[in-house]
């Protein structure tokens, strides 16, 4: 599998290509599901997590299919109840509540690899499967806070006023057994999420975010990636959590990032998703500067460097699609002399 | 006046110190001024406005006053009508739109000038008065926006399709007005915020943001601030808008983001605002540990990493403002060898 290998550091004649948040608003047959199926409903009924899933691959090429759930999935099986509107939103618990959190329970979860069996079974090509978390700091934001925000007030003072250390090596705990959940079930890959980690000052996030994150990746069995944006100032602690690969978003040109993370990391990135907005003329080309920019460079998994925006043109989704494979066609033909 | 030395990078025997939001939420004064006056109304009233202004500067022994005013106070007088709820709400503008802008009405910007004269009239100690606008980037993400936004998905695509540089150059003459008011009316400091240009990576800010910034600060006449928080990725360009210091947020240790900066220029920063909200004693450690790690040296200005959160109880920053002060004292103590 494409991403497979560009996560080996073999290399490609293109880079695989798979777009966070490919699954979404912006696809008018999601559109058309939902009106149907409330946010809830469609995560937890793996036929229409799996049919969401496989929507993008049936429109475009795409080299990886990332399962259909949220980043608080697993919260409800903790014992916490979850509302998505579609953001998350509940009761704010405290840090001595998370520390004490239970197991996830795994038979309510068992939709996740469900829906996993279910996209495989129906894959008509190659592409890997992507399962994903939240990574522990994130999850830990959500639960203290009460949902999302701008500035995280209170998981931010929490962790000033309470050694998070017990809470984050519990959320941790749980997140592995997730994971190992979804590999199980058949997940090629594994993303991390670490959205709210960039909130975080430096030496935070290595006393707090590092540690939980690696615990939750630590001997997954499969390739990994942890993605933290807004975490430009991170950059050189991030091999430090121990995945295969990392992500970053679109603030600094990808091999500046790269070259700060380490080069022998592969890194998965970091095509503005405003450019998408623009429409697919701008989408089309900034993709190909970035290809220009990355030179074929082993290791490359082409991504966003943040999820889809809602709002998107389809047509910038194919565009960018169509300049990554475009692309690895006028290299070959430029090497056999064609172009 | 100590700010201004700090900024000329004179050796102090402490830091200055001010916070930025240090007129607002938190104090219970102004929460009591509010419950009898709208935003709009407080701020436009110069009797209010420099009430609100001084409301700190009588609680605590702070080096700067900073105007009360709103980042989008000049746009209206540029015949755009905004709401401040207390947030900025408008109709959302085109870049061409933007480009075409008329100078500000200065009449309809008096209380501005009105306010500084009056804090200045009632200031009982020396302390310096700081003038401040939006820049161009951060009013213009509003204006296409429409209002704040997690993402600003309609400015962030809008600049890849219309070149801005028409209606930046617009928005950076009317704020240099702007501010060239506020220092004839007494401002002894100006504070470019540039609050949404950490949104942007490193090439559209080199390409847009800094030469708006610039445009609006040069020549102003007094010493200048340009703060441009979620920024790490832009700290080694910064010199370029021309300021006199740079403010960095809490992200990155304030030494480490002062040699990214380049050690020349003074630096404002960099508590993290959050730890206010843990309580005074977390605040004032905090507070300690920051003027332990930056040693005296020349051309801090000691403010928060970003502004006084609402919910920050008055204790912790009392707190803080004891830290610097105590700490100074200490150090001239060790220094007599009475320590």
């Amino acid at each position: 599998m494409r991403l497979l290998a560009a996560l080996s550091g073999e290399p490609l004649d293109r880079p695989p290509i798979w777009l966070m948040r490919q699954a979404g608003r912006y696809l008018p047959e999601y559109r058309e599901l939902r009106s149907r199926h409330r946010f809830e409903e469609a995560m937890q009924t793996p036929d229409l997590a799996a049919e969401i899933t496989l929507q993008p691959l049936r429109r475009f090429p795409l080299d990886g299919a990332i399962v259909f759930a949220d980043i608080m999935t697993p919260v409800p099986a903790m014992g916490v109840d979850v509302v998505f509107d579609p953001g998350p939103r509940l009761d704010p618990l405290t840090m001595a509540r998370v520390a004490d959190l239970p197991d996830p329970d795994m038979a309510r979860l068992a939709h996740v690899g469900e829906v996993i069996g279910r996209v495989k079974a129906n894959l008509d090509r190659e592409a890997a499967v992507i399962g994903f978390a939240g990574a522990p700091v994130t999850v830990l934001a959500y639960l203290l806070e009460g949902g999302g925000s701008q500035h995280f007030p209170v998981f931010r003072s929490a962790i000033h006023r309470h050694d998070p250390a017990t809470a984050l090596s519990r959320l941790a705990s749980s997140t592995h057994r997730y994971l190992q959940a979804q590999v199980k079930a058949g997940a090629d890959v594994i993303q991390l999420f670490d959205t709210w980690a960039g909130l975080l000052d430096a030496e935070q996030f290595e006393t707090w975010a590092l540690p939980s994150a690696r615990q939750a990746l630590s001997g997954i069995g499969v390739p990994t990636i942890y993605f933290a944006p807004g975490g430009a100032h991170l950059l050189e602690l991030l091999p430090g959590v121990g995945a295969t690969a990392y992500g970053v978003d679109w603030r600094l040109p990808l091999d500046v990032a790269w070259n700060r993370i380490g080069p022998d990391h592969p890194i998965q990135g970091n095509l503005d998703p405003s450019v998408l907005l623009a429409g697919p003329k701008e989408a089309g080309r900034a993709a190909t500067e970035l290809l220009d920019r990355v030179r074929g460079r082993p290791g490359h998994v082409f991504n966003l460097g943040h999820g889809v925006l809602p709002g998107t043109p389809v047509e910038s989704v194919a565009a960018v699609v169509e300049s990554v494979i475009e692309h690895a066609h006028r290299r070959s033909d430029e090497k056999a002399g064609i172009g």
